[in-house]
């Protein structure tokens, strides 16, 4: 199995309810350094994964809409907690969508799993991993 | 499937015995950052895969007994080569029995592996990875 | 000249006035991996720059009053931005009042400078550097 | 599983064909951090998966053979583009054949599988993994 | 002392002159993982040391024209080993070039030093720091 | 002013005296990866601060003279806490050593500065720095 990773960031803020969170209770933020594998059994007739300009554009894109926002205000995560492990399948499914869509080029259509890691510090991280067409 | 990683460190002494380790037969010494990756199918109701602070507290708790200390002395580990995936392992071993025993909250009755990973320089780490109903 | 370092973090929600931030006027937030050094020509009779112990339990004390909040609430730094090279300051000011306080033991008394860095992301950082008796 | 990991570093000049490439079709070059795990579900009678010596050894003759050349004048890849994810399979494939034919050590017949990762700069790496047997 | 810091990075074949250069006297290449240093001794009135976004534009443009390129071919570095540590100095110098003709805005003004740090691998870098106004 | 760094590490056991070590007083260890910053004004006719191959073989040397051992029976340091701000000095003076006596080959006699940092967790490293003919 061939993997390719792409890396970027975003910064925001956020809150969580339920006393599991103590302080995280409050309005703080975080910022999530963001890895996205792609992987697949062969590779294409170029010998590449993925383009890796169409995946890093992607993945920018996906990004630049939390990005440097305050996701409690985010009315498509009305009423859940945005955890790391929670934005980490967020990121997944849009980028699994942009794949079906063929934004990241039909050889991205041989694509079969993804993963994505949010690291929120030098202590912690996150990640959600599945297949490509889960919904 | 996702996952949540915590990390903590310990420091110390232990020789190994077997001509296989050359030079590290003599009592030496390492410092190992833990990563403690914690992973099941679902998010639980606060949208979390484990309570982080319960995560860190049982990490920290695994690792006191052991940092710190001369290996070698440990009469745990007597007639065994403490190498850095054995130690993985022993780790693995503990954090398992502290999620079995409750010790990391009733949600994290859920999470289903754990891979314990030691970085013990900046050119090598061991891990150990297993289901939770592992012994 | 010796110099100790010590890493610890904290994660904050803040806004920014002024057009040079473009998106980051808005309510977003951000994890600070902090690094302290700690410089002194000499080592006391221990061997050592600080009581490391003390050290982090000073900073981790410093980051406590700022982490997991919204900073734009904090009364303390009204009307000023809480940039990453600012908070380095702010840092900076808290930790030379700890040493000069005694906090960090009396042999902390012989440090003579303060470096005091802020990782924002894999791509940016910012820090304060400064003479321990400055104000 | 248990998993030891080794890293060491090639320096290499090579270009790409494919307009998918962009500026990445002229002569250029790469620094490829590379990590080998090595993985069995069980440790050997000394405590290990491997011996760490003979796997680094193993590892830095495989990348002398590549380091510092233009890897277009490389004949045993001519008419192929030599990308990241490429040359994670070219070393895979070298150190499962040192891996068979003993330069491991016996003991190192027990390895199940092997995964290379390339890291190609801060932003990006790839990787491949597959079972040792594999040819 | 405040210092803010951008990375980036490029990707360029060379070889060296020199018996000192042994077989990186060869067609090779390398990963330069490029962070550079902006020092002033106060904060401008927006409570920042330099417009990031500039500085970050500004770093990309001076790498942009040698990245993806053989700087054996580059004329402005003929009969010169384009070294780790010459390429630090070289990018320093079109920096501090694009601060003086204010291209990061006016208040980059008051910058005093800059450095840049090549990072050539996981076990080496170089860097060159020096005055603005230096030629 | 250029700086070159090379990195390499060590693997040690000891123990320290007095209370403010707390648990540190009894036999542990420590992984320190060490950096080594050259620096000099100039560049040297081929366009380097040192020798850099002579410079990780001098690093290695030294390094090698304490790896794997219990530094308590070191009688070099009798009687000192081998903290790791003093074998940060301990090693500067090794290194000051060889480039006086030309092991870095005669261009290094221009260094005029030297840094060892020793990393001995993912939070905590110590630095001694000064100049080369400090004795």
């Amino acid at each position: 199995m061939y993997t390719v990773c792409v890396r970027d960031h975003m910064m925001i803020a956020h809150s969580f309810s339920g006393a599991v969170f103590g302080p995280a209770q409050q309005l703080h933020g975080a910022t999530y350094v963001v890895d996205v594998e792609f992987r697949r059994p062969e590779l294409d007739e170029n010998g590449i994964v993925v383009d890796i300009g169409l995946a890093a554009t992607a993945l920018h894109e996906v990004l630049a809409a939390l990005n440097y926002r305050n996701l409690d205000a985010h009315t498509e995560f009305s009423g859940q907690n945005t955890t790391t492990e929670f934005l980490a399948r967020a990121i997944f499914e849009r980028l699994a969508q942009a794949i079906r869509e063929g934004r990241l080029g039909p050889s991205a259509a041989a694509i079969t799993t993804l993963r994505v890691t949010l690291h929120e510090s030098h202590v912690a991280w996150a990640a959600f991993e599945g297949g490509i067409s889960a919904q």
